[in-house]
């Protein structure tokens, strides 16, 4: 087979400190070596002022475009998006994508080893917080040369990145573009996380977290996968998609339990599809970062003046009940009152949290014209 | 300590069929001896025409108001609702709660003995569905010797039972009120059950069903009843009964995973506390029957012509994301269209699916008045 993807991609590592001296984490830990796995595309000009950090959402990777090879039939999860003549031009844009801390797609995480006892650190990995992934990435952009960020970009989790480097280092941001995200979770979105989390920590696989010489908690994690799963979608795309449609196609009922509905097999294969790629750990890691995040203006955390000189544009979609538009509009208007320019857009879109993910002509154009926006005013 | 709770209630049996003779079910299995348990209220008139039914919700029982003795402080699940003067007012009504078909709460299901074995039936307890649990309640009420209901009324899963009896014995019912619930159930909310489903059969103490000799599924039920829990409740009355707020009062994260937010804790709560009092394979056969009720109008499910006699108060709730209003309007319109005199009400409330459940003094004066006019026009 192959495929014909012009876009080829290589996946990169980089790695900083050690056990001595590594990153001090918000936990107050100390973790080190710290290896970061980042893909590239495009070029970066002599006057290193078109650089792109796209953050990944919660179980992404650094592949947020083009295939590793002729044999690589799945293009990175943003392929729409991102590459040649798209709306993030790779021919004009030096784009750069990567794993996030705590992640288990190539950057050190809970199924790393341990350089203090030579396994994997399981539980033994000092938590790690939103704050702390956008420090290594500046690490990370350090090693590259970038002395300023075009624009960070990224949706959910990762639009929670975007938000943190504005707060952190908004004097290293020109422009920034949060998609379908918050300033911090609501009660219903830890909910959701907290149940996946117990259904990982109640498979008797899991073990404490120190599973990585036996068997995996799959049972578990493909539960978690699929509690998550249903909030990233919408009922209006659920009914759509499947409505009360019966997998077998003479339209009786089992009357048993092996599953009806058709989408009850779609959620048992979302799940078993997950665990083929993804570390229990990992999510339970992930998703408590995505909790303990906030940036609540409230809070103060948009205040650091130095956030006023950056562009905002805010995106949300109109059936997203994970992070809902109001989240998106108390942003908008704690940015205006802190003297950003801010553009905001809600885009009528049925397919939920997921809907940044998803090829978008309203999207993409949107995207565009706000980065051709920053460059003709250079 | 006791209580002073003015109106004690009996939990009752009633037992019907036997192996040979029991009740055909809609699954095409025979089912006997069936007991249902049931409570009543108030005294049936020389004329028998003030009988009211109340259905209880998925995991509900009998206990719809009132208390057994003086050392019982917890009154049943609809006391604001049911009793001397209150919106169903027990002086005047014959109120009859009868536990569901399946369920564990005293009515035969999944754990009850099998005559077949001598054991809990476990899996081999045929699948009923809410025609079959209607099928149980119109033999209580023969037993009763109650011709014809003044009114059915439930809401959520004993909403569906109201639609269920209006479909099945238009004949026998005068009116109906159905709360919080819908003609069947959406993807999305099939979804939601289907996880908790996977979650009680992935805890290995399920096996398969056959649980009962030994230690209880507890941690796949309470990750069940976690994932129930929050479709009940709603965004703004979880971000207002919980927001951030940390278990821990200094305000310091944690940075492990024994639970940082008191939403998380509160949820553990429910979970544990649910294990003691429900059984799982109960809440797999109701879960199961609810995602296979369909009284969809485009389905025929409500073309029984004796329907149009039928007087109906439809309630829904603003903030009820599992029932939302416009299936409930679906409803309304399809009833209409039949010729059924409808009244219908979408009261204000933050507090979700289960505000049907909780103290309104709207929702008590609408019921109080819609049964008034029934009454009257006698």
């Amino acid at each position: 087979m192959g495929t014909t993807h012009p876009l080829r991609v290589q996946k990169k590592f980089f790695t900083f400190g050690d056990l001595r001296d590594g990153m001090v984490l918000d936990c107050g830990a100390r973790l080190g070596p710290v290896t970061i796995a980042y893909e590239t595309l495009g070029n970066l000009r002599a006057e290193r002022n078109n650089a792109l950090l796209i953050l990944h959402a919660c179980t992404g990777d650094s592949h947020v475009a083009g295939v590793y090879d002729d044999a690589d039939e799945r293009p990175g999860w943003w392929d729409a998006m991102v590459g040649p003549g798209k709306p993030i031009d790779t021919r004009r844009y030096f784009v750069i994508c990567s794993n996030i801390l705590g992640s288990c797609m190539g950057s050190t995480g809970p199924s790393s080893i341990n350089p203090a006892t030579g396994k994997p650190y399981g539980l033994d990995f000092p938590m790690v917080t939103i704050r702390d992934m956008v420090r290594a990435q500046r690490r990370l952009l350090e090693h590259l040369g970038i002395p300023r960020l075009l624009a960070a970009i990224g949706g959910s989790v990762g639009g929670m990145q975007v938000l943190q480097w504005c707060a952190t280092y908004p004097e290293l941001v020109k422009a920034a573009i949060p998609l379908a995200t918050t300033t911090r979770h609501s009660a219903q979105a830890i909910a959701f996380n907290e149940v996946a989390r117990q259904a990982i920590m109640a498979d008797p696989l899991w073990r404490g977290g120190d599973y990585y010489q036996g068997e995996k908690p799959g049972l578990g994690l493909a539960l978690a996968r699929m509690i998550g799963h249903v909030t990233y979608l919408s009922d209006e795309s659920m009914r759509e998609k499947f409505g009360r449609r019966l997998l077998n196609e003479g339209g009786c009922f089992s009357f048993d339990f092996a599953g009806d509905f058709q989408v009850e097999s779609y959620l048992r294969y979302q799940g078993k599809k997950f665990v083929e790629r993804f570390d229990a750990n990992s999510l339970l890691y992930i998703t408590k970062a995505g909790d303990y995040f906030d940036l609540a203006p409230e809070n103060g955390g948009l205040d650091n003046p130095a956030i006023s000189g950056i562009r905002f544009l805010v995106i949300s979609f109109t059936s997203d009940w994970l992070y809902p538009t109001y989240q998106s509009r108390e942003l908008v208007s704690a940015l205006k009152k802190r003297g950003c320019d801010v553009s905001f857009c809600e885009i009528e879109a049925r397919w939920g949290h997921d809907a940044f993910l998803l090829p978008n002509a309203r999207l993409g154009d949107i995207i565009r014209g706000f980065l051709d926006g920053l460059e003709t005013e250079e």
